[in-house]
């Protein structure tokens, strides 16, 4: 099961992205369609006609894809592919069975994950993570996020929530709440709408190097990789968050590398398509 | 390799505490004595005496001790056995090559984790975190200290600090400061010093039950396991712990157990013993 074509999912609030790739994550064809109102199952019948339309007239069968995998919003159980738990990023998403759905109307095996364990996943094995053990993986865009993998190999945890760093405390109240609705949250300073809200990248990037500083001594990986859309805003805000981390790291942390993203927007659809290859069998969904 | 008698030494800035002990970690004899000055090489003589009273005039060989496990204080590098850095609650530590010294000493094999380590391995495998798969271990005392363990190994991760959560940022200024000089670290406000500079126990067990909900949600545990002196306070301190972390925690996650630990004072002792069992051959440190 190492070579063929692999499909991918990368589910948003606003748009959903597919792709077609190589058995190592190279993206052979893309493709989007704005994600429909209507709840989950509307969701992935858009998902799946996208996947149709990637693959052509003979259908996915006809391209010899072997399997698919999804990046979703939620806490997703990675073992039922069952979103357990969702914000309402995505009306009606919470409670969608997006492995058994999606394994009937493409007829393949579908592995499901967190968007953010996607693109954790797609960084550890074909982007900025290649070559450490273990990665923490930072997400920051319209909120803050996280995902660890070690040996290239994604860490759930006991309920799924691994890597979930928003709800960090900060010596600081945000200008938004944090998704949780707490002021004093990582979140709530150093997401994408709290920049906005003061305009001080710079400042929300030293306060996430501080609590990356504390967090790392804990974790202790081997690198972080920091990716989303807000860390596209590049070298300032990245070198902020770099310099108040080696200030406040334990000296043995200092030299940790803090390292940009470098999949960019395909981090999760290589990942998916990666995840996709570990997929379990059509029919041994829960 | 499963049998056997084994020697356990917990070195503190104060006192030496030695046992031997069964292949289970059940304490068969233990003693103490204080802390000598003199720097690395005059702690480890008296460790060292210190067993070889405990063994009585056949020695440690008559008694069939195989193996010697060794909690100390400071980073231990776990492949080497020798202290990367220490703080200066034992003068001379840092540097010390502890386990080819012992190893000479003893003429036994000798295995050797920072002290909360050694307690976190006695409590996941004898103690109050037997059962759980992923456990966070948190030691309250002089200062505030953690490790981790999984499925009764402990994680010491890319360069030995993993489980220090004393750094972690907290939304106030401490009475005390943190032992690396900041304030609003949770050491500064959660510490045993930092308690007795308040007198506010159930304050502070408020904010690391905080601190524990945002690294509960980036850990994942199955438990988390609260030990150290401060711990012992019992219910009224610990029920301000759980409560806060119940409180804040993600929905998924608050039902996470938060135990007190089991093995009291023993535990770095029992750690130590069990540990001991894994230690490499004589002769083989690098």
């Amino acid at each position: 099961m190492s070579e063929g074509t692999l499909a991918a999912l990368d589910i948003g609030g606003t748009k959903i992205a597919a792709a077609l790739a190589d058995h190592d994550g190279t993206v052979l064809s893309r493709g989007r369609v704005p994600t429909p109102a209507g709840g989950g199952d509307a969701v992935l019948a858009a998902a799946s006609a996208l996947l149709a339309g990637l693959a052509g007239p003979g259908g996915l069968a006809g391209r010899g894809v072997r399997a698919v995998g999804v990046g979703a919003p939620g806490v997703i159980d990675p073992a039922t592919g069952h979103v357990v738990s969702a914000t309402d990023v995505l009306p009606g998403w919470a409670g969608t069975p997006v492995r058994e759905t999606l394994a009937e109307l493409t007829g393949l095996p579908v592995a499901v994950v967190n968007d953010v364990r996607a693109m954790a996943y797609g960084e550890a094995r074909a982007g900025a993570g290649t070559g450490f053990h273990r990665v923490l993986h930072v997400s920051v865009g319209t909120g803050v996020g996280g995902a660890l993998t070690t040996g290239g190999d994604l860490d759930h945890g006991a309920h799924g929530t691994a890597g979930e760093l928003a709800h960090l405390l900060v010596p600081e109240r945000g200008p938004v709440p944090c998704g949780c609705g707490r002021r004093d949250h990582l979140e709530a300073v150093a997401s994408g709408p709290a920049i906005a809200a003061t305009g001080d990248a710079r400042r929300a990037g030293a306060l996430l190097g501080r609590a990356l500083a504390g967090l790392v001594a804990v974790l202790d990986p081997d690198a972080v990789v920091i990716g989303g859309g807000v860390a596209q805003i590049g070298p300032p805000y990245l070198d902020a968050v770099a310099a108040a981390f080696r200030d406040e790291a334990l000296p043995p942390l200092r030299a940790t590398p803090i390292v940009p993203a470098r999949l960019g927007t395909d981090a999760p659809l290589v990942g998916a398509a990666l995840l996709a290859a570990s997929a379990p069998p059509a029919g041994s969904a829960r």
